[in-house]
């Protein structure tokens, strides 16, 4: 496993390639939990995700160990980590090839190829991993999106940045996908902040690295999810991101209403673009706060992004939530 | 009229009770648009919009007129100016009461109760103004939403904020409802940056300001209009603000569907919360670039705030226009 100081050495490398994201903080929301939350905005990192922060470190890193960057990447995605690779790929010179499945949203479509990179549709996995183990054999370096030692560690820079600015935080909680942001906070928490407590939290659709961290071996969904949380629809963890999953103090899950629910309150009382992944986290923040029966708490919430397309707006606005107030403890 | 520099006192006066909000930018706009945009973002004022400036200006002033704040205020009101003058009436102590249409949005009546104001819902304006002039007989002190000095000099605050910040600024840009934002701004850019050009957009489906502007007297709307931008459906301008309406450099219309295609592309690459109100400027940055030809161009756009209820989002996501992108020239 990787020391907790590697998360250092990785922001230290990707310093000058990144955001350094604000933090917010909602007075409303404060009083409603009677607690302190901090929100840490990847919106505002480049390509509007935290992600962009793995693929730049994993790129970095490449060329440190080998003397040269990689000359073509190639990856699959339906997301942000195409936009990720994409930009990182365009900053140093690297050609990028993605394979994308023939429903993913034409605006993340357009900023990867913004970017400059090839994005080819495929219409099934099977085809896009055939295709991808060719260009392997053809001299394209395959970047995973989460289950990778570096993309890890350029994730958890966020939950790094954040620490170095607040002191004292209680609790951090944070969305779980393939489990790479996860796994990056809690090595960085590890570093600075040891006592704190490292919370994480998945759409109740897409449950299968909650089921994982509770029965202690990967469990794999048997179809994949479409929940609104899209950051969030990996089917299993990766063997390299499980082993920091163990070692979290706890795991909630939250339902599609809520995290709705707190999509519509996040964007409204922060002034912020926060898509559905991000809001996942306040379900647990509750979760825990109501069972706990702790109040007087600083928290660190990490907000994953704010790429929202408008098929999924639309689904995030079909309802008022935001005249039914948030949980008052 | 007022003379410019009094924006400077207004602005000494409220400095500790406003928040000097930030400016963002859109590398991928200013691409498109061949010009340096920058974004002064009111939705991060207390509040979530500009008027906060102008309702804490305006008592502070009446304090330094009277010796003693007024004990009670009494407002008309159906959005951000009730949600203003409840948070400064809160915050120096003074008792707020609000007249507010039966169709004002729970969202916005839920912010101004939360601030301690007393909110009444009336049937008709004319009820609104009987009970109003009943108050003022008994006491009340009645806020004007933008036909006042002090309200004006209060909202023009932002734009000297701005200009503080940012030098050699070609050309400004406002959305005209009754004019306070629009003059305070104009005001404020004639004290730090004269040779700046000032430019009013508002919503073609409530164009009185436009037609009073290009007629050169005030003409009314013959009924309320009920365009998107709320902030923006006011049905006449002030004799006070009008005087410095006729000085603008010149004056745009947007309509509905334009309006709405900025809303989401600014919501999109800004990754901040921007109401329709805010994105009616953007028709008039692409209207006045593509009749002047001109490009290289230094724009501030004046952004009036973040506040949406879960109707508005609704209607602003029906349509997908993020995979139309912006005009480029």
């Amino acid at each position: 496993m990787l020391q907790p100081i590697e998360i250092e050495h990785s922001y230290q490398r990707i310093k000058p390639y990144v955001n350094n994201t604000p933090i917010f903080t909602s007075s409303f929301l404060n009083k409603c939990f009677n607690c302190e939350i901090f929100f840490k905005a990847e919106g505002f990192q480049k390509i509007g995700a935290f992600k962009f922060r793995g693929a730049i470190n994993a790129l970095l890193s490449y060329k440190e160990k080998n003397g040269t960057l990689p000359k073509k990447i190639v990856a699959f995605s339906s997301g942000n980590h195409a936009q990720a690779i994409a930009l990182a790929g365009q900053m140093l010179d690297v050609s990028v090839r993605i394979y994308t499945p023939t429903f993913s949203s034409k605006v993340k479509i357009q900023a990867a190829e913004s970017y400059g990179a090839e994005v080819i549709k495929t219409e099934s996995r099977a085809v896009a991993e055939r295709l991808t183990t060719q260009d392997i054999n053809n001299g394209f370096y395959l970047l995973h999106p989460f289950n990778d030692e570096d993309i890890l560690l350029g994730q958890g820079t966020s939950c790094y940045e954040a620490l170095q600015e607040l002191k004292n935080i209680d609790a951090i909680f944070a969305t779980c996908g393939g489990g790479g942001w996860v796994a990056g906070s809690y090595l960085a928490k590890e570093h600075l902040s040891p006592s704190s407590k490292m919370f994480a939290a998945e759409p109740k659709d897409a449950d299968d690295a909650y089921n994982s961290y509770k029965s202690g071996k990967i469990v794999e969904l048997p179809e994949p999810s479409i929940t609104i949380a899209d950051g969030a629809r990996s089917s299993k963890v990766g063997d390299i991101t499980f082993e920091y999953l163990k070692k979290l103090d706890d795991f909630y899950v939250v339902d599609e209403e809520r995290i709705i629910y707190w999509t519509q309150w996040l964007n409204h009382v922060l002034k912020i673009r926060v898509e559905p992944t991000s809001a996942v986290t306040m379900g647990a923040v509750e979760q825990w706060l109501s069972s706990s029966k702790l109040n007087n708490q600083r928290i660190l919430v990490l907000l994953s992004g704010g790429n929202m397309d408008q098929e999924t707006e639309q689904k995030v606005w079909q309802k008022d939530y935001l005249t039914k107030q948030p949980f008052l403890l």
